[in-house]
């Protein structure tokens, strides 16, 4: 969302966007065609709408965003639409001397700006993709730039690589929701003694949504929880939570 | 040291290595030509030695070096060859509400192995130089393999860079030995209200080692500390530390 936002501020100094794809389904509002943006697509995104300013410069643009941007369906800001439940685990294992970390597919700097406050993660906790940040000096000044090129896809295959080249240390206990947490949950339980396995599966159209395709769920391509991942959890003795039936409060503003 | 010890274990598998640079000059422990290697035939060296295993092998190789390996001048092993006002001050800072962390041009996966035990700190506040790994199932086991191929180079301006990607928040205090180091103290400075820079200078033949080749100190390949970084932390303010003048005791196994 913050992405897209920045493409419609972004397009006056881009005239050709029009005419071009993946900018065009954006501008043009085509949610059709953004339902089919591919990874690539997204990454030509992210790049024109992350990069070509300081790591100062692109947090200072997610904290506006963040206080004035609000959620069409739930009218709530974004730092808001986060489930208590996942609040309640983690400060349960954090009072409990474990260190709660965020693996995340989405972008690194953008989650860290609200990690702490929202999650109670500080920045250090936070392993996410990235793009190429350059040193150099801006008037004198050292700075980082943000280059528009990926550094590192923190998904999939990259959450492990991501655990290990951030942490070093292999999770006691792994969360996800979607196919890209996959790996991280083999890698999870492929440490010796005791481990935890969780993937939330979204099958909630009423208080959230309901997708998948896991167990007949209407088919996404963003967050996709496969059938395959839905089988492997079951015969690895994963735990598949339902928000449906397992969770009494999804977010923290409900009654 | 380590990656040198690997060349000789490895070699009878690359009969080859004994005809070609730069594994012939380790081989045959020609230092003058060791001395001239450039960084790209230490990028050769390390990728053929710190790869084709999974990281768990790795840490196993790296262990059994530092229990068995000691320095030929001083009679101890590496791990004993630490700056005991270098642990000191990092204790101070700790007892003072800091955390400590190492950004090191050398190998992240290398230091972790003994970094909480010699320093104190633990690996996920290790940030180095790595190669990439690749997540893949082993004998159907989930492992992560070291590949031939540089990931990220953790010094000069990947200093900087290293910090904002591992941790997100700027330093108050920084101290360096090299030109390596130059970056991260530009950019510690850079941040608000006072903050702490210090270099130490080999200076101390006897000791330790003497090079530069600031001061008129000879000259060295590896840890080159210049006249230029010299006069740039007196212009700046930054603190150079004399080994000779400014340390007590610069081994902890000193008498």
């Amino acid at each position: 969302m913050f992405a897209l936002a920045r493409v419609h501020e972004l397009a006056p100094q881009h005239p050709e966007w029009i005419q071009h794809q993946p900018f065009k389904a954006v501008l043009t509002d085509d949610r059709a065609a953004m339902g089919r943006f591919s990874e690539s697509d997204w990454e030509i995104v992210l790049a024109a709408t992350h990069s070509g300013m300081t790591t100062e410069a692109f947090v200072d643009l997610v904290k506006q965003w963040l206080v004035t941007a609000k959620d069409p369906r739930f009218h709530q800001p974004y730092t808001e639409l986060v489930y208590q439940p996942m609040l309640e685990v983690m400060e349960y294992l954090r009072s409990n001397g474990f260190r709660t970390y965020i693996v995340t597919g989405g972008g690194q700097e953008f989650v860290r700006v609200y990690s702490q406050q929202v999650y109670g993660i500080p920045s250090e906790q936070v392993v996410g993709s990235s793009i190429l940040t350059r040193y150099e000096l801006l008037n004198g000044k050292p700075v980082l730039m943000r280059e528009p090129k990926v550094f590192f896809i923190d998904d999939k295959s990259g959450k492990p690589v991501g655990i290990n080249l951030f942490i070093g240390k292999r999770p006691y206990a792994a969360f996800g929701n979607s196919t890209g947490d996959q790996q991280m949950l083999e890698w999870t339980q492929a440490g010796d003694g005791a481990r935890l396995m969780m993937l939330v599966l979204h099958d909630d159209a009423q208080r959230e949504y309901a997708y998948g395709p896991a167990t007949g769920l209407p088919d996404s391509k963003v967050g996709t929880f496969s059938q395959e991942l839905y089988d492997e959890a079951n015969s690895k003795g994963w735990t598949v939570i339902s928000m449906k039936k397992d969770w009494k409060r999804i977010f923290g503003f409900e009654k």
